[in-house]
Order: structure tokens, then sequence, then C-alpha cells
């Protein structure tokens, strides 16, 4: 792989101790939003590169890995998800892989910076596509104060967010969780995206705590995701009525990773959930 | 994570599409070979790394995932593996695993570059303790020719190579497995890195279709690997008589990832195999 005039992006990645970098084919759209610093650039093999305040969000070549498995485990666990509510996942692709299912007759997203799902609207049609479907809302506002104030309740709560620094680190808090209990129906589930389990040992740990305090079904499963520090990318579940790891409804979408097998194997196997609780 | 001085590393891998960097507290060894390039410098994080013509062949930190999961997944899957051989693997991280079988009589190295053992003795000493055990043997050859001419049989090859380049490449040939089988004694088992499942899905798929008009049984599994570009590393597994999903013994050897459930678990669900192979 060589640089077309050397140009280059390197991630800025305050969590991750090793740099990543990519060769810049094209800028395409760098501004600052409300929030963060917004870049896209093309790149040769990996297409279009979403980077938020430094750090990678997607590329389009391979978030299908990361957005398939955050939509579509939670969704096969639930006997008939029906509202569904996006928390973060401005970019939109979690939208859509939540969209291909007809039992869901709502998604609400809830993004605090609309600056990320305009930009995505402008340049990366397909992660967006979902926004135009009369199914979905987006309502700009943080999460954990929609969570704190909604009456409403839902099936399934999906936490889409950026790293754990800024207004995102209040996503991975017991009171956050706590919010998403009440706002879960009865057979509610909640998935949340908890970074790398080479990287994040603590804070993946401290989240399955906190989950286990409020929810009586709490589990951990993994993606091996290329162009996140750190990979092996995990997401947190938790449930109030049906076990995660099981599939209730047959896989009847078009996916590329997620199948009926990936969803059993992506579990985190026990001796290494044993050990990862086990550290302190 | 800063770096002292601004000492950086910068990974030079021609088959990844993305650069992976790491901060240099220290260079602690850095020498021509006969072969390659050698390079040893120390990480905050990651410890010891070792690096060959400019990729990164392991840190003291992460190392246990590829050595474990090369090592065990064999050697659990054989009923009595005593004769094992290593072809590369001169850091000595396999040997150690594979002498952690109380059941394994010899172990023997052949390895094209002795200054990748040497230099492992003198800087990376939880690597290279298995030379010093006497059911270790090292032959500074090539593997492929040695596996051409070798009479002696074995219950377990494993090829622990570098990437498909130079050298390397005929490690990875039809020829090469054709003359690991008659190596192999009639419950033999070959194992084999086979790089990573992003970024090298046309050689794994070679691989694996060469290997399955050689043997019986043919699979693959993975482990998710931080320090190697492509992270979603695979074992390409090929055996006489025993299927290798199967682990035949108790683990009663000290792991850090390997256990009985993740034998089963590492296998690659049969959905995205079955999308691998049909891929051309």
């Amino acid at each position: 792989m060589t640089s077309i005039n050397n140009l280059f992006f390197q991630e800025k990645d305050p969590f991750s101790p090793i740099r990543y970098g990519y060769d810049v084919e094209e800028v395409i759209c760098r501004r600052r939003t409300k929030h963060q610093d917004l870049l896209i650039f093309q790149n040769t093999y990996w297409g279009k590169v979403l980077v938020l305040d430094g750090v990678v969000q997607l590329t389009e070549r391979d978030e299908y890995f990361y957005h398939e498995m955050l939509a579509h485990v939670g969704l096969h666990a639930h006997p008939s998800p029906v509202d569904v509510l996006i928390i973060g996942g401005g970019d939109g692709g979690t939208l859509r892989e939540v969209l291909k299912h007809k039992v869901v007759r709502r998604a609400l997203v809830v993004e605090l910076d609309i600056g990320v799902v305009e930009a995505s609207q402008e340049f990366l049609a397909s992660l967006s596509s979902g926004f135009a479907d009369p199914r979905a809302q987006v309502l700009e506002t943080d999460g954990v104060d929609f969570l704190a104030r909604t009456k409403e309740k839902f099936d399934l709560v999906v936490i889409d967010s950026t790293d754990p620094v800024g207004p995102a680190e209040a996503l991975f808090s017991r009171e956050c969780f706590a919010h998403v209990f009440s706002a879960l129906k009865s057979e509610g589930i909640l998935v949340a995206q908890t970074e790398s389990l080479h990287f994040h040992r603590d804070l993946v740990r401290q989240v399955q705590r906190n989950l286990a305090r409020i929810f009586n079904l709490v589990d951990l499963y993994t993606v091996p995701l290329a162009t996140y520090a750190g990979n092996w990318w995990t997401f947190s579940i938790a449930s109030k009525a049906h076990d995660p790891r099981q599939a209730l409804r047959k896989c009847q979408v078009p996916t590329r990773y997620y199948a009926e097998d990936v969803h059993h194997q992506a579990f985190l196997p026990r001796s290494l959930y044993e050990r990862l609780m086990a550290e302190d």
C-alpha cells in the first residue's frame, strides 16, 4: 500500500497502545460540528472512513461486522422487538440493520450530535439510508438525559456510543443502565458497545458488574474488528426475561457476518469470562 | 500513551492496509542476521517487541494468545502426541507451549534463521526457556527442504512461519503440505498459522483447498490478536484420523487463553466458513 502524495492519517486514540495509520487517497469532508471534529477520507482499501475527534468510527468496507453484531444479537434474542431505541449511532449503520426486521415498527435514534447524521446523509449513503424510512425518527439530545426523562417503553435499547470520554462516558455508568432498565418493557433487552477486550478489560468488567446489579441476565459477546484499535470488540448484553445466548427467531434478514451459529459462538467462552471477572 | 523522546516504530507490512505504530521506550537489539533485519524494542505497555524485516512477530504481553492457540489445539486433538516437529518458531514460544505436555518426548525445531533463536535466548527469556529442555532439539535448515528429505515420522507438525514472502512462501504450498502428510504418523495432525481472515482471505481459502486435497479432515480456527495487522488470526488444521474440533484429552497444562471451551468456540462458525470458501 503506498500513499497517494504521501497523505497519511494517524489515529489519536488515548486508549490505544498501538497507533493505527491509514493512507489517504482523498479528503472528502473536514468540519467542526457543534460537538466534535469530523473527518471523512477516502482510502483505496477501506473506502470512505469516518473519523470523530481523531478516532476512526467506521470504514465502508468493514462497518457491517460492528453494526450487524450490535443490532442482530439483541433483535434475535427478543421474541418480538417492536419498539427500538438507539442511543448514539448518528452514522445510521445500526438503524439500517434494525430496520431490516419487519417486526420493528419504530426506531428512535437519540443522537447528541446531529452533525454526524448530516455528514452521513451527505457522504455515506450506504449507512444513512434508514433515516428516510417512515419507521425512523431522530431526536437531537443527550442520551442519558433522554433516558432519565422518558416515559416511553422499548423492547430493545442499543447504546452505540463513541469511546467513554466526554459526553459518552455517562453512557457506561450504573445510573444510565438503571434508566435503561426503567425504559424497557418486561421482556426488554439492552445491548451496548463496550470497547476492546484486549485494551479495556477494566471497563468491560465494570460494565458487566454494573449491569448484573440491575438485570437478571447479563452476558458478553465479541466480534473481531480490524479498524478499531484492540479489535476483539465487546458488546455487553442485559436482558429482563430471555437468555441472550438463544436466538428466539430464525435469521430472515440479509447479513454478511451475523448468522445463527455466529450468534452462539460469539459469546465469550465461560472460562475466559470467569478469568475476566476474577481480575482486579 | 506518549513516546519517550518521541522515538517511534512504524510497521512495514506489505500485506496490511493499516499501518501499526508503537512508541519506543528503548531499543534493545538491532542487528542483521544471516537472513533478515532483527529489532527488539521495549514498549511501556507491550514489554519487549520482536520485529523481523519491519514486521512485528510478538510482544511479551500478548504472545501467549498466538502461541497457546498454535500449539494446544492440535496437541489436545491428538490422542498421544509424542513426537512434535515445529517449522520456524525460532523465538521459542511454540516450543515452550509444546513442552508443557508431559506426553511429548521430543520436540524438533527446524528454523532457517538461527539468529532468531540466539536473539531470543539473549533477550526473551520468557519465550526461549524451552531450548534448554532435554526433549528439545534445534536444526538450522530450510523447513520445506527438511520435510522433503526427512525419513522421520511425527505425531504433530506445527508451521510457525513468518508472512508468506521470501523463504516462508513455500511453507504455504501444496507441495509442502504433501511432504508434511508423508512425515506424519497415521493419526498425525498439521497446524499452520495462516494469516488474517480480514486481510488474507484468498490465502486462507487457497491453503484450505490445498489441504483438503491431501488430508481427510481440514478445518480453520481463529484467535483475536491485537498486534498482528488484521487481527482475527487464522490457524489451518489438517488431520489424518481425528476430528480436530474435538479435544481428546483434558487440558492439564497451565494456560491463560486456551481451554476446552475455547478449543470448541475457536473454530470458525460453519456459515462463515461456507461464505469464505464460496468467494473467488
